[in-house]
């Protein structure tokens, strides 16, 4: 078994080799002046089972071209099986018609992947579950909730509470509460009418003397976790943490979600940014 | 029948719809603050045939993307057939492997925008035709030269004399030179073995009172057409014409080729630069 380790995902493919045993090869690449990726896999992978680690963000076109490039090189070159593992799944969030005639990307995106020769797919935390439905491959979806979890616990929280920014993150806040110990808030959001901004309901909860941990799958621009921060503060809590699988972080995210009350953001390395500090690999290591 | 501009070819888009007496329809595009492209088709295309038309330089992994996102787009809505015409199909240098282990990329783009639901593929002077063989669906290679050479033909060059830069481009030049009347010269070239740099063999030729047209497929850095230009010269060229069809003018390309002594730069529109003054429209339109 092979670990190819993707120009966008060096340590987590290091990582994965080590846990599952197996051979890392990191795969050579080069941008040539025009522009155009140049990706050789230096090693013989004929007739092996090669798993091949890239994340596609950010540059997201950019790491999914060499993404496809790196499947279809080595099922070109005679191996036996491709899994492709891609932490962070660009496009994910692109997966319904808001308005008649959009793309649905995503399920171009794992197509493609499915077409340039991948066997099987893993990601982590992918936006909706139901997207792998467009494979017909198999596709396992990872958590990273239990890593968050853990490494929440390791910062001994008092009373801590885990708030779910919207219904989605219901599932998540109630893992991440049984692993730290903790009640669970649901807050609700929806968009409002008139200036298209998300506002996020109030709720009548009581949190002085209480940590609060806000967990989600993705910190994009930041806005609705700072929702959920403000409000957090307003109800009193002490110490207020994000925890997230992928941190975007676009723009002022950051100063956005410190300017909210945030003491403390972690993520996981699905992306890299200065606050992913949990390693994925290990929720992969296991569907591998 | 409906032509699908895409972000990246609205003119040869519009143009190509003209000829073809087609319906244009503007894709509906952005980039979402993250990086990731939004395509949106703004017309019923159920049950239509769709020209989709996308070059894909530069940032060609991005333009690639949304091209790809296009095609199955279309083919989701019910398209009943989908043409891709991509006048630069980026990635096509990448054709075989110098080295083992390298991705046939070419192979892989190719895979990939059938995957993504083409019924028929179309491109401009592919840096190699037989690159077309790794598709399963039709697929056309259509040349530019005709247009160049009329383009050239307004010029009223004195005693032309068309030089191919290397043996690839003789059927280029010959072709050209039948349009303006005029001779050919081929040069050779090789790479030097110890300092790796393109050298052009000298030839015997008296250029003296010609006006010398140097052709190719693509001027990446200019390299290969300096060299020609500066041959020119020293035969006594009058005026140096450069000819291509993509001009993807890498770095000081325009400054070399100036400095080599050429006069004029013409290339048709595959890739927008400031010498992509002969559209590629009629050249298509007449393989659809």
């Amino acid at each position: 078994m092979i670990v190819l380790a993707g120009p966008a995902s060096p340590k987590t493919a290091e990582h994965l080799a080590e846990l599952i045993g197996a051979q890392l090869v990191k795969v050579e690449y080069k941008r040539f002046p025009d522009g155009e990726s140049y990706i050789r896999l230096p090693a013989n992978v004929d007739g092996e089972e090669v798993i091949v680690v890239q994340t596609t963000y950010p540059e997201q076109d950019k790491r999914l071209v060499e993404l496809l490039l790196m499947i279809e090189a080595a099922k070109d070159l005679g191996a036996r099986k491709v899994t492709a593992v891609v932490p962070y799944l660009a496009y994910a969030r692109q997966d319904r018609r808001f308005r008649d005639g959009e793309a649905l990307s995503v399920k171009t995106v794992l197509k493609l992947i499915e077409a340039a020769g991948a066997d099987k797919f893993v990601t982590v935390d992918i936006h909706k579950e139901e997207s792998l439905s467009w494979l017909n491959i198999e596709g396992v979806n990872v958590t990273a909730v239990d890593l968050l979890g853990k490494h929440l616990g390791e910062k001994r929280l008092s009373n801590p509470v885990v708030i779910a920014p919207d219904a989605g993150a219901k599932w998540r806040a109630e893992k991440a509460a049984s692993i730290l110990g903790g009640e669970t808030v649901v807050l609700e959001k929806h968009r409002d009418r008139i200036t298209g901004e998300i506002v996020t309901k109030e709720v009548e909860v009581d949190l002085r003397g209480k940590d609060v941990v806000i967990i989600d799958d993705l910190i994009s621009t930041g806005g609705t976790i700072a929702n959920a921060a403000n409000i957090a503060k307003e109800k009193g809590a002490e110490r207020v943490y994000v925890a997230c699988t992928h941190a975007l972080l676009i723009g002022a995210a950051m100063e956005k979600m410190v300017k909210a009350g945030v003491d403390e953001v972690i993520a996981t390395d699905t992306v890299p940014s200065p606050v992913s500090v949990v390693g994925v690999a290990p929720a992969i290591a296991k569907v591998l």
